[in-house]
């Protein structure tokens, strides 16, 4: 019984509530960072001596080490990396590890090595956006005139090019991009460290220097914020909501894409899974799982910001949350990337069953219409009209296309409709006249593929 | 019966799924402003006649001085705000009417109004967040030098001024504001009209001409992207479900503080609801409200999103909601910042409460740790076990504050405490100690709202 | 200016904050049926005349033929709907319209009226997955024994009957009608009125009177609980949000069903939108707009459970939100099943393009694994091994069904299989092998479908 | 570089997008409870024989066993608990353990474990809720009588009992029992097992056997439907979002009333964390993280929610994540209610700082207004208005409370009114007379406390 079971061992439940270690221990690196950036500091400042700085600099260097070689002794009982880190250096070094403290407080240092990570992992996100751009640009000039239909309501709508279609999502994640690396700018803005507890200290210390050092434009301006302020986890967790959202809609995409209805392409064997009774069947649980995973960070940006918003300066037990839900949608996403870029990388389309499915259900529709508007100066309105007549016509007479259906049956609506007209009602004339800027046709599919390339270089 | 009562009218369910008229009519603004631009655009490329669009820019005025003046006959047969502006359009000017949507559609027209009227939303949010900072640094100037607790898990930890809290959530509010105006900015690198319905358009129109007489950079990149992304307006609801967590922040602080529990402050008549058989009680009611407003626009975001993980390329129906949630958000943010804006207005702080809370608690117990560490170079967490023999020793004698111990006692537990480092104990020499940059001493706070009305200017 | 505008108007930002009227005047039917239960019991226990109570009842009942005959003058001023009635009342009774609020508040009377709206909302949710349901169960019957693919990964895995699919969605309406009806009957237990405003009253009143009057079993245990609590909301919010997402996953299923690349089957013209340009087009908005609200719906649960959770006993004005919330998710819920009832009534399927799509990647290959497990005794995983074999021949040499690879080619691979063995192999003769219970042999879903309608009646 | 590191190695991407033993090692008790069944009935319809049975039965006993004791070799190639066990069977028993898998799936087997576990889940947390309830019981009983303010708006509004406030949360934590329990009640309703992989199977299996074997009603009726819902799972997590929302309040209030500003209660040394600095402050940690935890639990079911909404039938990847949510979730909420039983157990209460509040406000306004419309028959809203002037006159002549506001100053204002009236103005009397049934007065405290007594027991 519940009750019984644990109420005898509060230990074993405050542990389980106090200790983070299992979680924050990847802040290591920015822990060790941020400490040897404060010891600097302080010697610079004569707060601790430099016999003692160098013992620090030198002991965390070995720490570091003993963490990347795996030989370091991680303890629950000292409740999370920082006081790990520190126990060891004064076990190493001895009273100079005591010192180190100094002028700070866990308060800003969670903080800071919190945002470190973060700002980190941000632009390792882009980074991963910038994979997966280089990748989407490179298939999308391979199919830069292929034609597939252009779909609303997943009804045919118009003809498109497969490179169109692929570009959208270039277009989708250098936003994802901006906004990311916005945010990871908008937190290098301010360093928490020197705020201490909540209050900023009593020390004569220089701010700036460990900002500098730890790659900030400067101190934040208010201690109290400083430490209680996690809007930069939440930055960059709703950015990942919705850069996850579009990765979720291309893969969407490529669970109907390769769906035998849709027929429309085929994951390589490395990125889909088989089933040994039906050896040809290629499952796409990679591009499922990132739809599902999609699900999660968006509910891990809705954690952290409901959590956060019941909580009265300055911290609160609350925040620490905030490391597992923001690790979590950090390696979601980079799962996500990874699978995306694999199988984009390794996609086969099939041309003639786009091609096929883009003629379907009269989808040049619009383009006769727009040849009534500017060769009849038909309004807009009544060329619509008209060309619903004539897809009616088609549809009795059960013609597959429009360019198919003889000129007779146009001329029996709108007389003025001639053999250019009609001529121009293939899915390859339908996407080659759409060449507006940022319009379907294989040569504005080409010019962005190019665009593109050179902002990569 | 459900079934039966519905089943023989599909036409009125049918209506209630597509009629948006209800919803986005608040884009008539934005819509007229396009399809000016469009006309312009239309005529200067010789696609209609300088007649057309002279008979054009007229009827859309007289019409956006009929909506404006209440007289525009909204009609939920013509289902959304860009027919009915059409329709209307027509009937007042004829065959001219009909040639306006020559070269966009429905698709394009809608992405592009939603996103004019987003980017105008966002930066009218911005502008109030601005005006919250004001008061909050107006406030904060009066009170900079007051003393106050300043809470960890709700429970005294050092004393702060009442200034530097204040401007605690100042710096949020610039940080929210750099992130709803970056998005903004984002927003206003693309202009999607031209994109038509999916594909572009084969008229030889000038995007760039529309983008910039909208206010835009250009014309967007790629037009199924241009017509199915929606991370414009998640972009913009993120951001305000950051800030308005902040907002909720503060909402909490002001239920607690205006607590008899607390007594720190009074709340206005104005931005309080009383009662007829307790006149003396003043109901934070505005502050609750917007701690409830927090969770939807938090809800909302996560709707949106949600919706949009589902879809693949182009449009589909389910992005109809994106107005009625943005509307909504931006609804709510608007009148939690005008509240939020009158109650720090109009809040009294009682003095007297607040610096005896900050003293509680021995909350200047750091303080004496830091003057060992200072003076004696007691290495720092050593004089963190003596300050905590001090304070239970001053616990067992029952004095109220660590100042009011006297020097024999703190002398017991280390010999070397002088006077001098007694005298530091007060809640006043606390803040005023804590002055680094960034730190709580009245100097800094005033330093800072320096700082912050310089920005304002 | 934000601040400018709003800051010399803090009436009317209050006015928005408090008034309720304009989201809570749905609840007038339960507070004056509430009214008249208490207002009958107080004349019982002789705290108010029979008189007055005379007076009340014949007050309140001219009150509900005002507002239902669309004359009741609403006043923004008064707040809310009960402070409207009330205020009303005393204009047309004078004096005894004072007594009626002698031992009630209104937190009761809220938590009441608002508690008495959910449980009937919820019964009719539950009516309304009923009539989805029998619709559900026709169309099956109708199509007991057409074949179509069973998809997992929405790759074809093996032939279901359309009828089997369609019962799938049965079972999931049936325990979403259990959830929300146990979750009314669970409400229907506790009766809030006599709780007065938090700590009950000290008049003589009778609790189970007013209970049992309104269809409580009895009153409510504790007054803080019966004031302060949602969960009846947020069970009912809760139990919706599962429902829309099975709701929505039919909606998916429509949309897929419906395009061009899957061609099962048809939406009627009533249930579907059209385009003037392509008259054939048939967009399935309502299946989109469905998907759409499941979000939502969602959403206003996470928002109205996020908001609770911050809020300390007993009432708090964030639960203000409760209302609006709670309306508009049974409003998109009752919209949503509006939409999917007429949607299934009238979805006319493709039987040609079902059985063929059924057919395709050798879906029967269970079928003869488990064959050679039944007659030859092979263990199962070796079945698999041998039957994964012969698939791969039979892609090799091209053929479209299993039942079409000569018998030839599967006694290459293993010679024991029988010509029998082979005819077991088509779509047809696979789903009616699939006959234990809960499978999908057409004779298994005439059987549901049969205990289904037993159910109904 | 992303793409780069990753793009050569798909095995490992793919590994952990495919594995998931991880997490759902954790069925390993539930896969072998059903395989055990699964086999018995396999042989008892002679699809197996005794033998192979006998060797199954045998074989898994022991591969419990070294689950249990720590020794069974977990492998990542595997995949999955399933196949984990299922291979180790038949490297230990041979032949026969391949043939356990006949007539089943890993999709019903999944369906059935997974299931399983959450049923037994749902019942401990149950239980837990249980455990809670006696605690807050034993709590309320030793406090029946003890006065607090019960506040609304966090203003004092009428003195109630400390036993009342308490059992509030035993309400809350019953339905959330019956909840829960519910859920578990209607899941156990239908057995997925023998659904195979989404048609059912043509074995003559005995479903009914295996569901009564593992403590089903019976099995499922919908082969489709029990291979691809999740709503037992999606039951169970709203269920807790509902109940751990409770728990928040609860440490909401604890929060509050630790805190020095209120100062009603104290946690005992096992439930806080200290300070080294200063050790007579007790932070609420635990608390603290269970308002944290319930951010969490509500955004796990509506990660799960969100990606169900999007899956057509039956199976797809997206649903591999239910698992890690739904443990998550149970794990989240034992540690929540762990530390709340604990902390509630060991709570000791400030008798005076409750009284002392509980008078503030003049909280006993609304008793004098009661006993102005009992005893003067002074219509409701007019007693209001009365009583409003007194509390004005007793908050100008400065007095602390309304008992001891002279009877003079009471007749100045309505002379009817009499010493006895005066004297009911205590906090006392007021939670006295509050003895409706389900109010606040000690005798219903008690009586309400006999009554969860008994049903306890």
């Amino acid at each position: 019984m519940w009750g019984g079971r644990f109420a005898a061992q509060p230990d074993d439940a405050m542990q389980a509530i106090n200790a983070s270690i299992d979680i924050d221990q990847r802040l290591w690196r920015e822990d060790i960072e941020g400490s040897k950036a404060h010891a600097a500091m302080l010697a610079a400042k004569a707060i601790i001596t430099p016999e003692d700085n160098a013992a620090i600099q030198a002991g965390l260097d070995q720490i570091a080490a003993e963490i990347e070689g795996g030989t370091f002794p991680f303890s629950r009982e000292l409740e999370d990396i920082h006081l790990n880190i520190e126990a060891r250096l004064t076990e190493r070094i001895g009273e100079a590890g005591k010192r180190l403290h100094t002028a700070r407080s866990r308060n800003d240092q969670v903080a800071t090595d919190f945002k470190l990570w973060t700002m980190r992992a941000t632009r390792e996100a882009s980074d991963g956006l910038r994979a997966l751009q280089k990748v989407l640009v490179k298939r999308a000039e391979e199919h830069a005139e292929w034609v597939m239909p252009g779909f609303t309501h997943l009804q045919t709508a118009q003809p498109v090019t497969l490179g169109h279609h692929l570009l959208a999502y270039v277009s989708m994640a250098e936003r994802d991009r901006v906004r990311l690396i916005g945010g990871a700018l908008e937190a290098a803005w301010e360093c928490p460290l020197g705020s201490a507890a909540l209050a900023g200290t009593p020390y004569p210390i220089d701010r700036d220097m460990t900002a500098h050092a730890l790659g900030f434009h400067g101190p934040s301006h208010n201690s109290l914020d400083a430490v209680a302020s996690r809007d930069f986890a939440l930055g960059a967790l709703s950015s990942l909501s919705i850069a996850v959202t579009h990765l979720s809609r291309l893969a969407e995409e490529i669970v109907l894409w390769t769906s035998p209805q849709f027929g429309f392409a085929n994951l390589s064997d490395a990125w889909s899974t088989g089933s040994s009774i039906m050896p040809q069947k290629r499952n796409p649980d990679a591009a499922e799982l990132i739809r599902a995973k999609a699900a999660r960070i968006g509910a891990n940006f809705a954690a952290l910001n409901g959590l956060v918003q019941k909580l009265p300066l300055a911290y609160a037990k609350d925040l620490q949350e905030d490391k597992a839900l923001t690790f979590a949608a950090f390696d979601d996403f980079a799962l996500s990337l990874t699978a995306m870029i694999g199988m984009i990388e390794t996609l086969s389309f099939n041309r003639a069953a786009l091609r096929e499915a883009a003629a379907r259900g009269y989808s040049t529709a619009t383009d006769l219409a727009d040849w009534l508007v500017r060769e009849l100066k038909t309004p807009f309105r009544e060329a619509h009209e008209i060309t619903g007549k004539i897809v009616r016509r088609a549809e009795e007479t059960g013609v597959a296309e429009l360019a198919l259906l003889p000129l007779s049956d146009f001329q029996a609506i709108e007389p003025r409709i001639t053999e250019a007209a009609r001529a121009l009602l293939t899915v390859e004339k339908s996407v080659e006249s759409r060449d507006c800027y940022g319009g379907t046709a294989p040569q504005r599919v080409r010019e962005q593929a190019q665009r593109w390339m050179e902002m990569f270089e």
